[in-house]
């Protein structure tokens, strides 16, 4: 597997998924002022890198990806929703996101508000509505859905981001760590496992793709804080040191450049020694993996 | 049944609901500022009338509540959340619920908002963890759950209500019944469509509940319009004629309150002429149905 067929995989998941969503939220009978709303952020981009996680894990077990679009599609209204709320004014109070102005910011917040709340709640009837998927496994996915964005997964990690911005030192690495590993890490996990449930995974397989995608999401929240310092501002599509300036801990912060960037590489190894483990044909896989030490945004 | 009755009934609700939703989200790995948000406004009162009507549908389909106890505590959830995101500044701005500072006045604004998206993401839990559901019958409740909730149900209304105060003009009849049926009717009709569900209704059966549900929505909302005018400050806990005062469509505006009155009383007859129908042993959704009717806050 090559970059260059990774990028035809980037471009297949956003076709995939983004005519999804865009004929799904289309032909809700909804008010189409929440509808525009919702399509906007939806619609704004984004590497697709959850999907894309969903598809590769089922591809790698040998099954079509086609079996994972409801997943891919329900994790990406998840994600979009919380990128919503957290940039509304009481949270992060962004103005702009991948470059465009943030949900509130057209629509105002009331509209926002809502739009995230339709997202998260409708997120679940994607997966419903799969006519393929047996009544077991939806209930399966839906479990694990809600443990990764729920009060235990995605928002613990949100309130814990929260309340570490409002105290004065510096979080130590294991709180910083903790935060990511909820706000960012259950939901890039749940594509996997969403993948592996769906692919008939065994237990042996699915405890090391856990793994995998445990050191890949944290992999992703490193690269994340160095992309802050020196990443392009045009390539991250909002200003660059914006964590410096907001006083946010950071692995560099905490750790120096340089061992921030060694423990990334750790984790990549560490999510790469695990994918070899499963003997499965993980190409796809790695190469998402190689990606995301790698990208400029 | 007495009205003597239906009160041991409402403690009943009470106890079971609020026992359970206490219990489960104490349990929650989550951070104590999350769970102490949610649990504010969970316990903060209210008349358990969702719960109270999944209970009573179980009870008149001759099965016991217990197996309601699930779906009673989501609605719950989904309604507690949405009164959250409602009061919120950029919605209705309100200090007040049910007599006491709302959610974002006590927990600030960006922990409201999370508490709001952690009952919403956690109802769905409680309803699959439930031991005693089949797999089959989850999916089917958290369909409808999404349907009464979503953005073609209970987020629908809402948009639509905030777009009518934000118009000049007031509402026609047909719009303000339209915001009711969505933002207040949708969610109390799944309370008794989940009680036909998990209570085995035949078709039937669930097409005069439906109809029944559907006429007591809006008599519901109706008698709150009425209340507004001429209830008790103390009774229902907020300012009486705050409508007026914020240039609200409501029923006695557009019909004048002696039509209005009589129009509540059409929609009661209608929801009593439907129970009675069934066959069913419906005492108890009676009395409720009286209650709406006849409350004072």
């Amino acid at each position: 597997m090559s970059e260059q067929q990774l990028q035809e995989y980037i471009q297949f998941t956003k076709g995939k998924v983004e005519t999804f969503l865009h004929g799904y939220v289309t032909n809700l009978q909804a008010p189409s002022l929440l509808k525009e709303s919702m399509l906007y952020s939806l619609t704004a981009g984004g590497k697709r890198l959850r999907p894309m996680l969903v598809f590769a894990t089922l591809k790698a077990l040998g099954h079509d990806e086609e079996k994972g679009l409801a997943a891919a599609s329900a994790v990406e209204m998840i994600h979009t929703y919380s990128l919503i709320h957290d940039d509304l004014p009481s949270m992060d109070d962004d103005d702009l996101r991948r470059g465009k102005p943030t949900n509130h910011r057209v629509y105002g917040e009331a509209t926002a508000i809502l739009a995230g709340d339709a997202l998260l709640t409708n997120s679940f009837q994607v997966i419903i509505n799969d006519l393929e998927i047996k009544d077991e496994v939806k209930v399966k996915l839906l479990s694990e859905l809600v443990k990764a964005a729920g009060a235990e997964g995605m928002i613990k990690g949100q309130v814990a981001d929260m309340q570490g911005e409002q105290q004065h030192e510096h979080l130590t690495l294991q709180q910083l760590e903790d935060i990511h590993i909820h706000k960012t890490g259950k939901l890039l996990s749940f594509c996997v496992k969403a993948g592996a449930i769906l692919g008939e995974a065994t237990e042996e397989q699915l405890e090391l793709l856990e793994k995998f995608s445990f050191n890949l999401g944290l992999a992703f929240q490193i690269q994340d804080d160095i992309l802050d310092i020196e990443g392009s501002e045009e390539a991250i599509g909002k200003p660059v040191g914006s964590d410096t300036e907001n006083e946010k801990t950071t692995y560099p912060l905490l750790l120096g450049m340089e061992a921030a960037k060694q423990k990334l590489h750790h984790h990549i190894q560490s999510s790469l020694d695990a994918l070899k483990t499963t003997k499965l044909d993980t190409g796809l896989l790695e190469e998402i993996c190689l990606y995301v030490a790698k990208r400029d945004r």
